[in-house]
């Protein structure tokens, strides 16, 4: 009888430690699980960190490459009526009137001009200057002794840049 | 000896079962600290993807906003030598070659409003228009019957508007 019971004591024992073993072993499969999500879900974090990192700092580059140049297409359409005001103030013209016209438009030029350079435009250095391709366009090649080889001889049409951007290139002749 | 083998080994069982239930409490303890780490992550992630979003619609509608207005600060310089223009253009000129010369500027002048209107500068109507204080400065009151109450009746000097924003309000007289 005694022994009987103490069977019975085993069996029992030993479906509770089989019992026991089995969560262990379902614990440990879901550590392992938890363990892996959060892995994964950190490595989302770390690349979404960095996504954002880039963003911003190739946000940064273009709003100030954006602000730089910003005026250049207004630039760009104003230069065509710079070049005809240039060209009409070149006209000769006669009596104190007509000259002093031709006085107040030169100052309105001079405005114009110098609003533009606030903005950061300029005029591209041509005569004299030695031949550079990102900042002139030559039209005519000439030989003349007393300039030097490769040296911009005259000026056809001013070229403009906006701050380091060439808007349009001077047009040249060049000394071969 | 044989109830006594029996009693070692029921202490062995349970020392056994101890054991293992330590280990439980240990694995459990393990799965809930992972589970608020794997949260807390996953929370961060949430966070930052939220930011991330936001950061990317404000960047986008400020890079709208800077596109839009872009040529501003040019314009604000340019207006008071369009001014000056106009002034010098309402001079009369006596003579044919002062008349051409004076044409070719009013050329000049169309195509710099032309380039300027190309990139949204509009004058702000006035003349006849209901007074409105976002666009109209208001120098004089004046009593006019000819006009109705708070309708501009003269404009002292033209008023400029970039697309939607007033760069300049125009000055004017207004009928009380």
């Amino acid at each position: 009888m005694e022994e009987n019971k103490q069977e019975i004591i085993d069996e029992k024992d030993e479906t509770q430690n089989e019992e026991s073993e089995q969560t262990v072993v379902e614990e440990t499969d879901e550590v392992e699980q938890l363990r892996q999500e959060k892995e994964e879900i950190n490595n989302r974090l770390l690349r979404l960190q960095a996504d954002y990192d880039n963003f911003r700092r190739r946000t940064q580059k273009e709003k100030e490459a954006d602000r730089k140049y910003r005026s250049q297409s207004l630039v760009e359409e104003l230069i065509p009526a710079l070049d005809n005001f240039e060209r009409a103030l070149q006209v000769e013209v006669d009596g104190d009137a007509a000259k002093n016209f031709a006085n107040g438009m030169k100052m309105v030029y001079d405005q114009f001009k110098a609003a533009l350079e606030k903005e950061g435009v300029e005029e591209i250095p041509a005569k004299g200057e030695e031949f550079d391709p990102h900042m002139h366009q030559a039209i005519m090649q000439v030989e003349d002794e007393n300039y030097e080889s490769n040296i911009v001889v005259e000026e056809l049409q001013k070229g403009y840049r906006l701050k380091d951007r060439v808007i349009r290139p001077s047009m040249v002749k060049v000394n071969q």
